[in-house]
């Protein structure tokens, strides 16, 4: 890590601020704003999703989207765990999604099932960047009520549970998540994982 | 789908335009120009992949890099298959990347390996459409022998192999990958990807 740059909570390493702005400032908030998310924006984040790359174009990945105040919504939020019951249903919008197991038309495991489910999900994030929103992926709930109380059938494995809304004040949030809303944004040096040669070995960038 | 706009060779439904330029200009070429790539361009690249979400944090993605006329470079082309053995050992630059298998510190599966991998991925596409590049994801090569030719630990997921560079003119393709290069891009409509209320009833956006 080099030297650093603030900005109100987030705090990056110099050479980060190289990057696209949409990525740069793309992050995770557990806070939700009580305004409402307009219909056309909604549809404009699964529109990107539906653009991102995918092996064979099988484009695996599925979505299933709930809206605050509906039978649909609540039951999404039954099936969170631990701390994400208390945030997470202050979003206007909860959505799950599903990676399809096989190619189509084929008795063939698709490998990057899961892989391009999350390509579709980062691409989704940045366009909701784009639009002024923020996502938070979640992989805390129960994947099996989640597949009986929506239907999801055997040949589509659960991806992760997301909230979708705008930016909240974090002083809403209980202190042990406001103080994570609050705290540095951190990830691992670059040369702890590019590597060239050989698998281990740092790439000298 | 709507009403159809083109660019070139890039054919987009009217819809798509809504979303962000990044976002709906990436795309996957076969045809590489000769030109090098820049090592700060490659550097932002993965700099900006280091910034994907990932369950818990774990940033499970690793990435090997190789470059035009290393052994190591000769030695990834050596385990693509197909077609990708035309193509890909034009590029500049070929990657694979990785996904860590088990949560650091656990022995607990961490089922989003594969996924952020593929997050990671779909940052870096995004990135590299940012500053004037081209990648292009394969799942098509020998994944054993990527592990064995480049010691991947089993704790390891194999990801995907991926070339990096600038777009080259479709006339150096051979005559089958030309076409596929000059196709419109295509994807499945919203209707049967989004649901609400139950898996596969198509939600109303």
């Amino acid at each position: 890590m080099g030297r650093l740059f603030s900005e109100k909570s987030i705090t990056w390493d110099v050479e980060t601020l190289q990057i696209h702005e949409l990525i740069q400032k793309r992050w995770s908030p557990r806070a939700y704003s009580e305004k409402a998310l307009e219909p056309e924006k909604l549809k404009v984040l699964f529109e990107a999703a539906r653009w991102a790359a995918s092996s064979s174009n099988e484009q695996p990945w599925r979505f299933l989207v709930t809206h605050k105040g509906t039978e649909a919504f609540t039951k999404l939020t039954s099936t969170l765990v631990g701390f994400n019951q208390t945030w997470a249903p202050h979003a206007p919008v909860m959505a799950v999604s599903f990676a399809k197991k096989n190619f189509s038309g084929k008795e063939m495991k698709n490998h990057y099932a899961l892989h391009d489910t999350g390509a579709a999900m980062a691409t989704l994030a940045i366009e909701a960047t784009a639009q002024g929103l923020v996502i938070h992926g979640m992989g805390g709930f129960d994947h099996a009520k989640v597949r009986e109380l929506f239907g999801v059938p055997e040949d589509f494995e659960i991806g992760a549970v997301f909230t979708i809304g705008y930016h909240g004040d974090p002083n809403t949030l209980p202190d042990v998540l406001k103080e994570r809303e609050l705290a540095p944004r951190t990830r691992k040096p670059l040369e702890e994982i590019i590597f060239e040669g050989e698998f281990g070995t740092a790439a000298k960038l």
